[in-house]
């Protein structure tokens, strides 16, 4: 199997309810280095996973959305915390909704939010083309 | 699938029997990086995977008891080599007994020995409340 | 000279006013890898610049006033922006009101904010034992 | 199971032909750091995966063959792409026919052209024992 | 005194001519990693060294010429070798040209060609003020 | 002015007597990483400050006389505690005997003993060629 990864980061503000977040209860902040990864079983024609441009640009795309915010106001997380797992899963259905593959590809999103903690969320997604109904 | 990984340190002394081990058969040392990856399908209510500082405190009391050690005479290694193998082996063995995971949780464990040597161990844990007659 | 350096890392949220700082004027947040370096011309008895926890655990309690927090409504940074500069400026600061160093000691603060970007400030400090006057 | 994981790097000069490559297209080069990783569900006898000087030179063995080079001139790449995915891909089966562990191992490559891109070929050998009659 | 320091990249293709250079005599390749370091002072009114926008602008323009090159065939190193040192000193004259800062600022070029090897320039630039009839 | 830097590594077993070292006065190891860098004002006819193979062979050759060793029964740590200050100040006026550069030239030399804590010491050195009567 092959795997192609690109790295980029964004610097959010958020705060996480519930006594058992202790400090992060209060408002703080985050840059969380992001990784994905896409995995393929055969190389396209041109010897490659996915173009890196096409991979990188579309990741800038998503983080764009959340990039620079405080997510306590954000849309996204409205009504559940914007713990790093969830802010993992939330870029893993945005990419996987703008990523020109096909269905069923595995999709990898890595958060770093320091050197000593990180979270990821891995799993296939449905694809770009399984989607026209849905809203972005 | 989700994971939540964290990182800490031990710095232990010791020595590999077998001539295929070179100059490592000497008294020596290192600062192996201890990295933790635990795998959850679904997260729990909070968002999260596990509790951060819960998964940092637990290692750090698993590292504890071999962290500023000679190896070589710790009983953890007695009768067998503490390559960096089994260090890991005895880690994940240790740290399965103290997280709060369900049993069959997968747990990962990587220790690098230098910027360009590393190795893990990963498997699922039996659990810790599965485990009521074992003494630790 | 001998040089002695530790890291930590704070988690904070903030705002840059000014339509320079771009979307860096909407409350967002980072996370600072915060790293202190103490130059000594001599070594102590001990053959030490200086005891490593000590130098550690002053500061953890420089950066506890600030970790997890807002800074746009941290009495440190009232009136003035905290970018990144200014925070080392106090980190700086308040460390070397702490640190048992002899007055003239340089001070290095560096402080990450992404694996791209970075500050430092860089200077001596006055030292712990001239300032029994000032509040801390 | 376990794996042990090991670094080394490549200087090379190459082009990608095709103009989806970009810039890419013009003859440049990378240093390609290069991680091989070995899997092993139980260790030898010596408590260890592999013993990491045998992996360490084989690799490099493998790799002084591309080392200071420009692939568009490498018999390896004769013909196609020297893209970072196929680099991988021909250090696996090198490697693999070096490497004296049994047909079935899995051996993991992965190659960072920079700090924000990377590859990965993953998938099991077919190991030394098994290719008498093929030429190295 | 205030330093600030941004990161970026090229991947060139070269040759070093002379038999000290052994292997790296043939044409092969590099990433390298460019960090710039700007040192000042005292801050702007706005708490800052420079604007981090435009330092990374400025630098990626200046890299922009010699990104994805055969430095062999480039202008710039016609007539002497591309060493890392020289396309560190190279960077450093045409980023002096660009920056919008005091003359007697002083730059800290630094390129990192693998994990293991580095090379840094640093010195005062006579500053873009000073350069008005010059072409850029 | 120019520097290039190297980086490798050393794994030692040592203690530390006095019981401000609280646990460092148990028999325990670590893993050095080690970098040094040497500076000059104007480079080689060859566009260089040193031959990295030059400075990455000398630094080899120091080293192997520590490497893999317990520093507690060494002979250049007898009478004195083999602190990381001690060991980078022994591994400065080793190198500065080996390295064929001119008397004065500054070397630093910077170890890592783990991801959060590191020394430095940084000197001019006497050049070995200045030292003819002198036992290696």
């Amino acid at each position: 199997m092959y795997t192609v990864g690109v790295r980029d980061h964004i610097m959010v503000a958020h705060s996480l309810k519930g006594e058992q977040f202790g400090p992060a209860q209060r408002l703080h902040g985050a840059t969380y280095t992001v990784t994905v990864e896409v995995d393929r079983e055969e190389l396209s024609p041109l010897g490659q996973v996915i173009e890196t441009s096409v991979l990188r640009d579309s990741l800038r795309g998503v983080l764009a959305e959340i990039d620079y915010r405080n997510l306590d106001e954000h849309p996204a997380f409205e009504g559940k915390r914007s713990t790093p797992e969830l802010i993992a899963r939330h870029i893993h259905r945005e990419l996987g909704r703008k990523l020109p593959v096909t269905a069923g590809t595995t999709l990898t999103i890595t958060l770093h939010e320091s050197p000593l903690v990180w979270v990821r969320y891995r799993a296939p997604i449905r694809g770009a083309s399984m989607l026209p109904a849905e809203p972005a």
